[in-house]
């Protein structure tokens, strides 16, 4: 299968490119080095620093023999994006070239506005790119847990049989954001739901939990195929933070109560998710949804159990509670449907303490590179 | 009350900023000129020419000893709307200035690219602008009763309560959209559902239906006071539409079948109900929705109206059903509810053949003026 990668250097994008690669289809990374620019710009540097697009193809094709095709350049340009469909034909196209953090899109105005423009540019092209070039093209979205909130009711599968004055019908999933990146995954969905139904476009849009970990079969080759690793308050999700604190001798800094629940999984179970999907496509019109996590825990949960691991290696983690810089409920109901990718096959890769001492033994090799300021929430959403 | 109208010199936009004028405001008018411009990029004159924007609030003042400030600019600029709220202060803001054609945003990529760049950056230049200087401005947002779409169970105001396995919570109401138009609509209910919340910002979000008509009081101080009448497939609304066939003798299309059923609701009435909405702001992070029309009714209903109207003046009016140009559900259920206004005091001017024979009187004394091309669809959804 000849499949389009949007968003191809990012944490996710470029460990899928190589295990898609690996399962022998032909990719084409696409990447305008964004999130490398925003980094740079406020000094956020990862764990080890990576090496661009262009020598990880390198790497790779002499480790594995395997041709991955790269190309620089922006998905809000229209006529960059339609080119790329003309020229190399994707069957599926897989698009995670939006801005992915949500403490920076509530940073500031132009964060905002580069959040919005982009999230939607990027999906408003792919729609088009597609019903332009070739509708039978699989459209995979990723989308985030994140766009539900933390609703009262059970979290179904991207949608909600009502039923109301003795009536039935089928929505979406009634959604709300905790942040502008969120809203913006929301207003991608709507726009999605849109397009697909009226042209007849096929979708999966994957409801995606954060993702922790760093390891996958690929990196195995050699270190420089790594993914990029970061753990500041604006790219890094929570669990490889506390990671980094714990390696560091920082408290793990838990947001408020830490009593806020998530559905979390480890990276290598988002490329299995992310093959799974390509394999499923949906029929023309529909747009598939599914629930991409495999385990519940609290914020609390997660730093209880990686001050286990730490503790084991004599670490002696604290555990400290700060002031949430974010505007989000700390009691609240949580039981969110994951079904479908099991039915589907997903053998879940579990968070256990072997798990959590591999990173922490990996991050404490490189603890010396580590900025601890970075790690510390700056960023108010108010 | 100060009040700033961003879009003033829309079909709604001009005889809001009159009404609001005479009840007593200070009204500072925004406009770009976009609508204007596109109609004549495109042809699509309206029935009279109307003055500008500067043009017409010399007239104005001169009638009435009233002043309506004006500016020329673009809401998607943030400079400029940050620098006016700091400049002019309003209590609260009207925002009409969005891309408010379904067809327009059907026409193309470049058509569907302004509407979603153009709705959404406007909504959150407005959100940010009102953030940043004054929290307690009490924002008025046009939205759509096309966000809801036609779904099978009766439609609430703006929110549904859910029960789902034994337990409850309050949603925003599930929103399909039937265009990209109404699309980016849903969206900006998103991005300012996620504001109010977060920020405690004051939102009203009007949804309206299709609105008919061409009078109000206030333009009957000189024919120049006119708003703009569209009668073409971009931005012509049904009923106007067919008053304008009607009085060239020519068949009134109707679009499929003709069942397809809205809730409409006369110019004067939607004046009323934006006076109402600034007279009863909501209370900081709340986000009070109103369903803004006054009848339901078909397609082929309001035909018939029409026909029946062109009949008693000896006008031999035709229907014929033309192949739907759009996607949508002809045969659906349609009971949405629009309580809140009337509690709030609107006494609804219903459509009876006195309004339509006094709108298409007014048409007949212009029908020399009409280019017939341009009233049927040209623009199809595939």
């Amino acid at each position: 299968m000849k499949v389009l990668i949007l968003g191809g250097d990012g944490y996710l994008g470029w460990p899928t490119a190589m295990k898609l690669s690996s399962d022998g289809h032909n990719i084409l990374v696409v990447d305008n080095y964004s999130r490398r620019k925003i980094a740079s710009d406020r000094n956020l540097p990862t764990l080890i620093s990576v090496p661009n697009l262009q020598q990880r193809v390198v790497t790779w094709k002499a480790k594995t023999g395997r041709e991955i095709l790269v190309r620089i350049g922006d998905v809000q340009e229209y006529e960059f994006i339609l080119d790329l469909f003309h020229e190399y034909g994707p069957d599926a196209v897989i698009h995670f070239a939006e801005q992915p953090s949500a403490p920076y899109s509530m940073a500031g105005y132009l964060e905002a506005r580069y959040t919005l423009t982009n999230n939607l540019l990027t999906t408003l092209n792919v729609s088009h790119a597609v019903k332009q070039t070739n509708p039978e093209v699989h459209i995979v979205k990723l989308g985030t847990m994140g766009e539900y909130g933390t609703p009262n009711i059970d979290i179904e599968e991207g949608y909600l049989d009502i039923e109301h004055n003795g009536r039935k019908d089928r929505f979406l999933y009634p959604r709300k954001g905790g942040s502008l990146y969120h809203t913006t995954k929301i207003q991608d969905t709507d726009l999605l739901y849109f397009y697909s139904g009226v042209w007849g476009l096929r979708v999966t849009d994957l409801m995606q939990g954060p993702v922790y970990g760093m390891f996958t079969k690929e990196m195995e080759y050699q270190p420089s195929l790594a993914t990029n690793f970061s753990y500041d308050e604006i790219f890094g999700t929570v669990l490889n933070r506390f990671v980094v604190q714990a390696a560091i001798g920082r408290p793990l800094a838990v947001y408020g109560s830490g009593t806020q629940k998530r559905g979390f999984l480890n990276i290598v179970d988002t490329l299995e998710c992310i093959a799974i999907a390509l394999r499923n496509p949906p029929r023309p019109g529909e747009m598939s949804i599914l629930n991409q996590f495999t385990e519940v825990f609290s914020i609390l949960d997660l730093a209880h159990l990686v001050k286990q691991s730490g503790d084991d290696l004599k670490l002696n983690v604290e555990i400290v509670n700060i002031p949430n810089p974010r505007v989000e409920k700390e009691d609240h109901y949580y039981n969110p449907r994951t079904t479908r990718f099991r039915e589907l096959g997903l053998e879940p890769h579990l968070l256990d303490q072997e798990v959590l001492s591999e990173m922490l033994e990996h991050v404490l090799r490189y603890k010396d590179n580590v900025v601890p300021e970075i790690v510390s929430p700056k960023t108010s959403w108010n």
